[in-house]
């Protein structure tokens, strides 16, 4: 499958492969072989229609009836997500957060990887956490370019947030995690990727809410 | 506005609306009154196109030429966020992340706030982090119900996440935010919601790779 084929790959879609690439290897690790759209609906969440429209994006991968090959899906989507390259990734900022995702640091995915930390708090500068020596932010820029980083996530709070992300767009990196949720400004060269958790909050409340209290056709489709 | 007059809001719009809202309060606590859709784009990072698009599916809420109207449409979508009801939030799991989740505790939105925090760590059962007393899971359906509390964050992680979710299911809770990736079993009526880090990341990066790799006309859209 050469990208070149693929046209028109809705964000949207693109957004599910991540999901539907790790429970393709759920069911790989427990030998399932072969899963139909229907199926696939029910382990991922994700109405089989939309399974269905999603995977004729990518091409012919499967057959009516017959359901989908799941090595050749994860093939397929491994590709597609380039998860086969392993990421070097910076953290900045060790507060809680920080700490939360160091400990957990990816482990399920074998490509992605803190292998390096920053704080501006001089305090925490030149002390360790879990093996990892916090660096001061001047460090910031030879490291990521001496060390191959190219993904930071950025766990500093709002009101240092473009600052942070300034002194990372310096330092030549290209993808930036936030989970500060107000918009700061980067290039157009640089993909930002904002978490959100009072929006995420109030949409599940939004839809609860919906559900509970208008049964009647408010929402459509997934 | 009635919602009655709402027909087909696609979820894709309604998970912008709380972007959409939070925007608009900056906008009117600087004194904005009026808003044309691409001024707005630049602000959230939606396209404009799918700021009217989004907007079309509300009702006439602006003029061609004319733009938005900010105060009103802080009215129309607080009412369909349902912002203006408090959300008293159980948090489970207080682990680093449930940590930094107590210490930001959603401040800036007045109506969501974490009340009450579990865990099933003996060691933690009975202490207090930030003022908040730490109870055990055992406690959790009474606290539930005599607190009325109607959200759930848990942090527990996926080995545990099932048997956390049930209890919180059990405890008749029907909106839960789950930071556990693996898909667990909810009842029809219970709005699960899923924070999965490590598919943003891949996300990230793959939009990324998509830009800096192949700037052919390979994604359409936003």
């Amino acid at each position: 499958m050469e990208p070149k084929q693929l046209k028109k790959l809705p964000k949207a879609t693109a957004k599910r492969l991540p999901l539907y690439l790790r429970n393709l290897k759920v069911l790989d690790s427990n030998n399932v072989t072969r899963i139909k759209s229907r199926e696939f609906a029910e382990i991922t969440q994700v109405p089989s229609a939309t399974i269905r429209r999603d995977f004729s994006y990518l091409g012919e991968l499967g057959r009516s009836g017959y359901g989908y090959e799941v090595p050749f899906l994860i093939e397929v989507f491994s590709e597609l997500l380039e998860t086969d390259e392993k990421k070097r990734i910076a953290l900045v900022g060790v507060g809680n957060l920080g700490k939360a995702l160091l400990n957990n640091n990816f482990r399920r995915n074998e490509n992605l990887k803190i292998t390096c930390v920053f704080d501006n708090n001089p305090e925490l500068i030149g002390t360790y956490y879990e093996g990892y020596y916090v660096h001061g932010m001047d460090e910031l820029k030879e490291i990521v370019q001496t060390e191959n980083i190219t993904v930071a996530i950025t766990t500093v709070p709002s009101h240092s947030s473009q600052e942070a992300v300034d002194l990372i767009v310096a330092s030549g990196i290209t993808a930036i995690l936030n989970f500060a949720p107000d918009r700061v400004v980067v290039p157009a060269n640089v993909s930002m990727r904002y978490i959100d958790l009072t929006t995420e909050l109030l949409t599940l409340i939004f839809f609860d809410n919906e559900y509970h209290y208008r049964p009647s056709p408010f929402l459509t489709g997934i």
